[in-house]
């Protein structure tokens, strides 16, 4: 649950981030970044702050936004129908770090630290980092988890068409679809 | 045809726009950026640079570099078979300025002027303006051909899979696929 007080503020620093990646977002955007906490309440730790470009049946495109350390828990995109095998998503990041997580040899000394109580619902330990105009292809329905470097981060993220409402979290406790009090 | 010379000097001032834009490009990336004549060698006056960031057989990611009124020349993109009706695209300017042509009301007082001597090859006239953070979807198989302002333009294109040699011009002279000569 989201109060309206704590939207606005995220939205705000959402924008400074992209205005510290120099990406332009004209007035009418600035109000549609979506705050998402996971149902968590805990944005700071797990959320991302999401600028959605386009989401048309074929393709989409948006701009996240991510706090110092903040974490996009692991979760997978399935098969939605015969006919789409599940969301494919690639990130290029264009300001700050990321640390992407994937299936595969477990990385040694991993870069980013889940948020504290849920270590259990993070299973997946490749680590791939992306600084500023590196990118990373996923194919659907791979189980990834996220986290930002210590200054934060901007990722665009090139997809076929999003329907978060059919993603499954590691996290039982995690509803994709926020709630924002009245 | 275009020389060696001409593909190095057109690439490098690509990246000038791409940083102009405060797009980070990877040192990778530099030698790949495409320069399209369209096969009409004028490079300066009928044609793109483009940075392909991702293109699978979903969905595709891409930088455009426009010099100053450099044209894009007019096209669509139709029907590929039962499955995929055609590239729907989103073009969204992140610098400078572009004037998009798509089917509709002629607009009284174009900003762009097409090529000179192809003008017959300039059907549509109805003009969409985007500047920084403005953005306009395409149909399938609509007719557009679009022309960037007086200090050139970099523009964001999100669209499904890209599939240039199926794209159709109106103007017969015009080849998609450069050749490069050695």
């Amino acid at each position: 649950m989201i109060t309206q007080k704590d939207l606005l503020k995220w939205q705000k620093k959402a924008l400074t981030l992209l205005r510290a990646a120099e990406i332009v977002v004209v007035p009418k955007e600035k109000s549609s970044i979506e705050i998402a906490d996971f149902g968590l309440g805990q944005f700071e730790q797990t959320g991302l702050a999401i600028l959605v470009y386009v989401n048309t049946e074929r393709c989409c495109a948006k701009e996240l936004a991510m706090l110092p350390r903040q974490t996009c828990p692991e979760h997978r995109h399935p098969r939605i129908n015969r006919t789409n095998p599940g969301k494919e998503e690639t990130f290029r990041c264009r300001w700050g770090t990321v640390y992407i997580y994937v299936p595969g040899t477990k990385t040694a000394k991993p870069k980013a630290v889940p948020p504290s109580g849920r270590e259990k619902t993070y299973t997946v330990w490749h680590e791939v980092v992306l600084r500023p105009g590196e990118q990373y292809t996923l194919a659907p329905n791979t189980l990834h988890w996220f986290q930002s470097g210590p200054k934060g981060a901007v990722v665009s993220e090139f997809s076929t068409r999003s329907l978060d409402e059919s993603d499954i979290f590691t996290d039982p406790e995690i509803q994709r679809i926020a709630k924002i009090s009245k």
